[in-house]
């Protein structure tokens, strides 16, 4: 029952994506982060070789917070290699190097690479080791590249489940259009120059009436730094308003000064 | 003396960077664990506003994981705009878009503007709201931007600690030049063409003395098989080395075959 139902409640289970591999996972809760950290950026398929941590695990279920559509799913099996049988294509994070014949990846690099093979068709994967020990050598000689992610060599520990995040955070990246800086000016109506040179005119005329310009002389420096001002400010439509409202309610509608209330 | 130590034992106090502020967190593992993955990428200045998990905290000193260096300097402050007083560009972090006028960013757009404003001389900081509510809108207009990680939209909760790595991590990466991809073979001895021809001449003449080569005209055929599988392998020395050996032994000290052991 399990085997027809299976990919059914995987998020698209149709899109081909790259297996996660947890090799001798010794912590419940790292494998539930991880799966959670999966989701979050699109992945499921989940796979333990070996785990040393109880399976399944309720401090698993508790840390993927929501994530048992990776979490139900997960498959175990007794070995690396046996884990990445069917896979024709993977890489295997390390935090050192190794004296292997491998390309070294960045995650940025990685992810375009699973992309790659995903599009030519290959099965691919991507091999964590445990916590305290990372992947044994034979562990890497199985994999086509190694991927290290660039840290602090004075702190070069990376959490298990962080490293599973930041792998996920790139593929999903490297498949992402979403632009650098939106900026919502646009759609929240940004104001015309027309705009605020009224909104200037307007208080241009009600400061004639103050002491603000003190003489003709300083009257046009005074109007050209509020011009500087108010251009420089990317204000909308609704803002523009707001102070037309503020200088009509300094002009017409103040009350005695009273003192005024700290935020 | 704390404070007149403090610089000392950060991974760099000369070095300006951007303060990390936790706006109201609830969990000491989500404090420890954003310790821990501010100092994978070099980051040490973590502030905590209103926190609401008691605070200094037993369970955030073992998700630290050894990152006290951090830990050990946290600053707490009674309000977000406190914690923030002394910067003069912040940027905020939240999962979904907020009707404000503020240029939205992505993790990479953050981090570029963060090292710009640092390199222009500014005081900088990254705010991250609570675990369940994420920040309030009143704390997201202290910001000068805003950051949203693209993510799965179906399931878009991401961990606090997640975050932090995944804007730490870009922080780090902007200011990181480790080559995209590392290839070992120049390091490690990359055979020439002559050692490979070598190797080739090598196995012909060994296999001349065989049925490998059925006929004459096959046997142009297959020494063209062997040179574009030989040359395609990016071999090394020492593995043309451990191949000749191979072609070696099979011929000259080959002993009566024996079942072979699985590995």
């Amino acid at each position: 029952m399990a085997g027809t139902d299976r990919g059914q409640d995987r998020a698209d289970p149709k899109a081909p994506q790259p297996a996660v591999v947890l090799v001798r996972p010794q912590i419940g809760e790292n494998v539930g982060a991880a799966a959670r950290a999966m989701l979050n950026f699109g992945l499921t398929d989940l796979r333990l070789a070996a785990p040393v941590c109880a399976w399944p695990n309720a401090k698993a279920v508790n840390a993927a917070s929501g994530a048992s559509v990776v979490l139900n799913e997960v498959d175990t099996f007794a070995s690396t290699r046996a884990a990445v049988g069917d896979l024709q294509w993977v890489c295997a994070t390390t935090a050192r190097p190794r004296e292997m014949i491998k390309p070294v990846l960045t995650a940025v690099a990685a992810a375009e690479e699973l992309r790659a093979r995903l599009a030519a068709g290959l099965r691919v994967g991507i091999l964590f080791g445990p916590e305290r020990t990372g992947l044994e050598n034979d562990e890497v000689a199985l994999a086509d590249a190694v991927v290290t992610i660039p840290l602090n060599p004075g702190f070069a520990s990376l959490n298990l489940a962080q490293a599973v995040v930041l792998v996920a955070y790139e593929y999903f990246q490297a498949g992402d259009s979403t632009p650098a800086v939106q900026d919502d000016h646009e759609r929240l109506g940004r104001a015309s120059k027309a705009d605020i040179t009224s909104l200037l005119d307007h208080m241009v005329r009600e400061l004639d009436g103050t002491s603000f310009f003190r003489s003709d002389d300083r009257r046009e420096r005074r109007i050209q730094e509020l011009e500087l001002l108010l251009h420089r400010r990317e204000l909308r439509v609704a803002e523009i308003h707001t102070l037309r409202g503020v200088v009509k309610a300094l002009t017409q509608e103040r009350r005695p000064a009273r003192r005024r209330q700290s935020v």
